[in-house]
């Protein structure tokens, strides 16, 4: 008999069939044992009567592997609606230990014990509603680069051993290369930029290391970046819809056909409006003040209080819970941005969703002169090996153009509505964590 | 007057229209003076008579952006089938300096010196054959990352900062995180694995170090890695069959969707049979020595020569140059592979292609007391942070499992018709090589 999955266990109602999957829990009520099975698809209840087969779970415990034949019975109050009756088990992978965590109980993140979490994650992502987190990562990478690739972008990979600091700065992890002194790509920013001037329009979806001291609910030492860059762009604006067309496509997307996951995760509803609101910084300090009385008008960035805020604030003002913050100061901006005419702010934007900062969106200097000059003003050799080949992609032609840099796992845990970046990734890094 | 692309300048003949590009090349024949201009879709040829028009390009080289608007006028000998006539000229980014490398030639990869290719690689990417080898390689991740999430595989992103050495040996970056030691993952094996017990099938790209000395046309630093990784096999042949037919699907598709790059790129014709021929080594090194004289029998593994070899005699004999060199002594093989029944081998394949490994196929060793006897044989401490979470996962129940690990430069080479992995690689990475 051939083996079905649980999810198709409804269509063969009044048969038998086999499924295969991992002992899930068991309960034993006098005389007849509930034996629930889990495959990649979901779960099954297994009514065991007999004794003989009952027996063959003696001294085994939840994740034992196991297949299972049984006649298909309709069942409404079971999950899946159906149960299989009269079974006989055969053990594919015993286990005879109990296991530290629980998996059947509903997960409750915001009282999570992380350590608890990360020290048995292999284990308790065998928690189906923990397993959705990483099915709508899966989900969203995917509708990402399937957008990016309908609009004619090319996906690259670059290199993650580099010879310098492209964003500059002390964060970086450094390792010895075969007597070099290498560090660790902290972006692929200055490579998707030269790729501009071959492709046009490139992205990639990477891991990028930060030697960050920071231990927040919003940092982690490995994070996964996209990153797009976009030629021929007439001004800002250009970069500033693209990204706004992608992430509400993409969005809208998930929240379609990952509407079951998200629900079970309890994901807030998706509240985007057609065009994103735009509030420069100055307006936001402005509107925080007033409605919290707390003058933030000396900070060069946004605080992360007033990134929430102003994400209430658009979701409740605007109907959207995506918030371009716009008129970055210039003094802030990367040797690499393009600054506005207005001499004082930078051709930027921070892409805010839901009280974080999923990504950074401006315009580049593709003047090579001028980018000379702005290199020199941020202390940075040009003859550096890791800066040398971008002006050399520079001084042969770039047109203008921008891009982003789009943190992953802040957009996952956004989208899934966690509490923190770490629950978005499979087996988070920090200061502390190297394991599991 | 709306920009389009210049593939699209041949639905536009009679009219005007803009195309904005670089400056690919120019020749100046008396009185006229031939503009080719390059965008991400292709090359077109304006044809300038005006002297004020030709003017804009005193002092300007190949590379400088611009846009031409002119009148389509259909042009049979031209490339596209298209010219641009009585062109008017708008200047975007100038470029003054004489480009290092030469783009507008056909690339004879066998010649190419390598250190003026890479030192060169953003501007000698701008050669319109070369950029195809990127085309080919988005292509083929794209046909691949489709055809493992039909299959229900679920796409993961594990760390590349890990404790310990997955794969033992001592050909490992190592660095210093926040005062541990960590090393840089060679692969992502331990971890799929554990993920076998969460979704049944995952599979990852992603980037893997190998601080390995070897100076050769198929080693890099830094190669992307295709992993993929199934649960509940019913046994090693269930593994092999996955990977035929994922392969055998890619690779079809790729010959089929991007037939111009590859026909462009001299890639040979694709000769695959429905099902890839099987050789163990021992009739491997027989039938070499048949037709070369030389006893390899002594090896523990093929020899690149042997590797090429068998893969003509394929071919040849088979209609097919992919291969399974089966029958793996188990002296070979890893603590986490599955030996076979018969006590000297291992249940393992390499997937060869056109004279190259291109990926290792095992079952693994999913019974926890087999696993950790093999792991103590191999001197491996069972506690040490990289092993003791992969164990955990084992203990609470994996069912048989297996997968595989693929080199994607390699594979990417080997379709393209390349001579070196490099050169299938944006920015390759080298014993002396970290930059660009």
């Amino acid at each position: 008999m051939a083996e079905v999955l649980v999810r198709e266990l409804s269509t063969q109602v009044g048969k038998q069939a086999t499924v295969r999957g991992w002992l899930h829990k068991r309960r034993d009520l006098g005389g007849v044992c509930f034996v629930v099975v889990r495959d990649r698809s979901g779960l099954v209840q297994a009514v065991v009567r007999s004794e003989q087969e009952v027996g063959k779970l003696d001294g085994l415990q939840n994740g034992t592997v196991l297949r299972v034949t049984g006649r298909v019975v309709d069942e409404p109050r079971a999950v899946g609606g159906v149960e299989l009756h009269e079974p006989s088990l055969e053990i594919i992978t015993p286990v005879t230990e109990v296991m530290p965590v629980e998996i059947d109980k509903p997960i409750d993140h915001r009282s999570e014990n992380f350590d608890t979490l990360f020290e048995y994650r292999a284990l308790s992502l065998r928690n189906v509603d923990e397993q959705r987190v990483f099915k709508v990562r899966a989900a969203l990478l995917r509708y990402i680069r399937e957008f990016l690739t309908e609009h004619e972008f090319v996906e690259i990979q670059t290199p993650k051993l580099v010879a310098g600091a492209a964003e500059g700065g002390a964060e970086v992890f450094k390792l010895d290369y075969f007597g070099q002194e290498a560090t660790l790509a902290q972006s692929p920013q200055l490579y998707k930029q030269m790729m501009v001037g071959v492709f046009e329009r490139v992205f990639e979806i990477a891991p990028a290391f930060r030697a960050e001291p920071s231990v927040t609910t919003r940092h982690m030492s490995e994070v996964m970046m996209l990153d797009v860059e976009m030629g021929f762009i007439t001004g800002h604006e250009d970069v500033l819809e693209m990204i706004q067309d992608m992430t509400k496509a993409v969005l809208t997307r998930v929240y379609k056909e990952r509407a079951q996951d998200l629900e079970k995760l309890g994901a807030p509803q998706l509240v985007l409006a057609e065009t994103y609101p735009r509030y420069t910084m100055a307006q936001i300090h402005e509107l925080y003040q007033k409605a919290t009385g707390k003058d933030m008008s000396g900070e060069v960035d946004l605080t992360p209080d007033e990134e929430r805020w102003i994400c209430d604030y658009a979701r409740e003002h605007d109907g959207c819970e995506a918030v371009f913050a716009t008129g970055l100061p210039k003094s802030k901006m990367k040797f690499y941005h393009m600054a506005a005419e207005d001499g004082k702010t930078a051709l930027s934007a921070d892409l805010l969703f839901r009280g974080v900062e999923i990504a950074t969106c401006p315009q580049r200097e593709h003047r090579y002169d001028k980018l000379l000059e702005q290199m020199k003003a941020a202390g940075i050799d040009p003859e550096a090996p890791g800066f040398r080949y971008f002006l050399q992609a520079m001084m042969f032609g770039l047109p203008p153009h921008g891009g982003c840099g789009f943190g992953i796992d802040r957009l996952v845990e956004k989208v899934c509505g966690l509490g923190n970046v770490k629950e978005a990734t499979l087996f988070p890094r920090d200061t502390k964590r190297l394991t599991p």
